[in-house]
């Protein structure tokens, strides 16, 4: 296995910025898209119960009709290929059987050697009510968003996270409430452009001693 | 700036897992440690805020008292570097213009020509109750502990993140609240021993086609 080195990440994390103005003729190799997905799927969550799905979306009618829910704002259509996360709702027995069946099957054990595995996972999320299982599964989307950022970042690939966005109106448009998911954040991919002046402001970000602490 | 090829991610993804035995007598050097800091501190965040806080602990004293309140999860007592995550409780005013005068001196223009971002990051916050405002900020270290497990693996350094912890025993041990922040998650880092049998076990996640769909 090939590792980067510090020096080398440090200066992706340094380069990647959130990307305002795409390149919208400049589009994710096959390889590079395959890496990203990738990273998305592979994402660790709490348990590994993945309460997550994630659309790629390339197709310019959608985008279009989502741009409005998404302040107008130009990545949503003019990035390579925009990411919606979205985190599962109502997350209860029958996901923890689905995955308890998966990793039965990966691991090509019985599943009944996994009903500790499993009880622990039902009482943990039993303990919630519904707002507290959706807030619980849209945190974990926020772990693929953090891997999805970083890998694009060491990948070389330009990335605009994006909060600002209609949760209700992606949900509606995108037909993922049917699905039992619920919208929780975005990211564009892609290319900056040569035009994007936000490239070349200055990254803020508190002095390292102003927000961490090392406890010797 | 050299990147990773997409190959080299996806190994690395591959590579990792929540490791259960840490090498105790491995340490992070120093600069693959400075490169995972950088990481935190460098993570993307919504407007940019940082609403976080890190601890890096190897105090062994410290640790032990933690042991307890994480069900006694050897990885807090025998990884390298056990990194605590917290959230900035109570964002209001002061937090924006602390940020806002941070973003005005680094980029060197006056703070008036941000009063507008300002505005539109007081309307944010002011919509949400301090429920909420925590709530959003914990979302935010989530991106940060993505970012953090991701260059971890790219660099070929062991992590094991943590939700099961007490988050206000861990507030009241590492005096948090004080300063203004709780306790969101953990993630151990280090390399793992010969000695960890979940090392060798296959990593179980879902057909892509199951959690991915692509809208083109």
């Amino acid at each position: 296995m090939e590792n980067i080195s510090p020096r080398s990440l440090l200066d992706s994390l340094n380069w990647r910025y959130a990307t305002k103005v795409f390149d919208s003729d400049k589009k994710i190799p096959a390889d590079h898209l395959a890496a990203l997905e990738g990273s998305l799927v592979l994402s660790p969550s709490s348990f590994g119960l993945q309460p997550w799905r994630f659309e790629v979306i390339t197709n310019d009618e959608l985008r279009k009709e989502l741009l409005p829910h998404s302040w107008n704002q130009a990545q949503v259509t003019d990035c390579s290929h925009f990411v919606v996360l979205s985190a599962r709702e109502n997350l209860g027995e029958e996901e923890i059987n689905v995955f308890l069946q998966r990793t039965a099957e990966v691991r090509g054990v019985p599943i009944e050697t996994l009903d500790g595995y499993g009880q622990m996972m039902s009482g943990f999320i039993g303990n919630m009510d519904d707002q507290g299982r959706l807030q619980w599964a849209k945190l974990q989307t926020y772990i693929a968003l953090g891997q999805l950022m970083t890998s694009a970042a060491v990948l070389g690939i330009d990335a605009c996270p994006m909060e600002g966005i209609a949760p209700n109106e992606y949900d509606r448009i995108l037909g993922l409430p049917q699905k039992g998911y619920r919208t929780t954040v975005a990211c564009a991919l892609g290319y900056r452009s040569a035009d994007d002046k936000y490239a070349e402001l200055a990254k803020v970000r508190f002095e390292k001693e102003a927000l961490l602490s090392r406890r010797t």
